[in-house]
């Protein structure tokens, strides 16, 4: 798949300010990627036969992909900058993301897209703490 | 309007710790009025004659209503119960809504639904905190 | 609770034409509660001891809190409305509200959180129903 | 960026049915990356000197963004599979890709960010039309 993130912020017809262009399209591309992984992880969690046993993995995907979502958003606005807003959503990003890499990292042995997903978060994870550090 | 918000939360069928369901419950209740609200005071600001001046408080609605709604999402949940991300979300949705009532504030003279944005704003900023500050 | 849904709309400033207003509200007021209700019964079904049997509700649930969200953030715009649009977003949360009250009143004997939310569901989809109606 | 979605779909535990698993990666795909060229577009409109003229537009990509992202996440659960949900919430997708491709459109030839959203939508309707026709 190819997305179409860093072609529209090369179309922004105002100021940018001085964001590191890559690092901000990065962090968009690992949420928009991180939100999907983890609600199909969701779902992969729900039709496994020990459900029982990933109800909390099933919770933190729920919140991580939500939290992702919301953050790309944010991420893909930049008419009326809030510095405040942006780092406090990055900041609750990497957090529901660590929490979800740990949390299915626990089960990545026995289940695949658990694996798979603890990946998808660490790497978004990483993506919105460089993000935050390049904001200062 | 009656949200089932309070009477969904007595069927929780498992243990909900020690939190303050009082302050729990306003607060999903805000988040989600004041994610409703946010939406239709940008699409409101669209309307205005003058919208090239509503610009920055348009970008703040979507902001805030992205992420009261994710708070509220997170809010719902208790199963897998993780303070951190909990804690990391009402940061950042009280700093959404403080940024969003000092927009809409300073358009509340010209604009009732950027007065009636801002006062939704604000109240939802204080249900965060309230709730921020039991969690301890 | 209380939301401003009703006076948000009074705030509009452009003319909403020949919409029912009454109905309008009570269908954004509706979606956002039934989307908060199916988030909360979800996560219910998640902590219940027989989670294995109620892997369809909670999916169920997860799709119509998604797509309840998304009907009212659309129901709640007015500046160049798409009756088209508008049609087919009510017509898909009407689908997924009487998909998800059928598949909740099956379990509504004996999960209290599944009664009172396929009654939510059962009460969206009849708010979409009738405002799809008004609309012609 | 290379997303996920084909890998955590080969990860799926349960039966998928005789669903096409290319036409459902790539809608998922489009979905996704649709959602976000639209929050972007919308945003780049708000910083035209001309908002005035883009309100519509900017409308228009707000809702297909919704629409788009509740799409994804319907299409990334298999889990007690709806085939009434998926098609209305396909043909709402498809639905409002149209409108936002056509209103971009009209404005590809003065802003770069309407052309290129306008391709990404046509491409999003175009999948979500090749995967509702494969659905049967």
């Amino acid at each position: 798949m190819s997305t179409t993130v860093k072609d529209m912020l090369a179309t922004y017809p105002a100021d940018l300010g001085d964001v590191d262009r890559k690092k901000l399209t990065r962090c968009i591309e690992e949420c928009i990627a991180c939100a999907q992984a983890c609600t199909a992880c969701a779902d992969a969690c729900l039709s496994e036969g020990m459900v029982g046993d990933l109800t909390k993995c099933i919770r933190t995907d729920m919140d991580c992909a939500d939290i992702c979502n919301a953050t790309a958003s944010v991420l893909s606005r930049h008419t009326g900058y809030d510095a405040n807003v942006t780092r406090a959503m990055l900041t609750a990003c990497a957090t529901a993301c660590r929490a979800c890499a740990d949390e299915c990292s626990s089960h990545a042995s026995m289940h695949e897209h658990c694996r798979l997903c603890a990946e998808t978060c660490h790497s978004c994870e990483q993506a919105c703490n460089e993000l935050l550090q390049a904001l200062g």
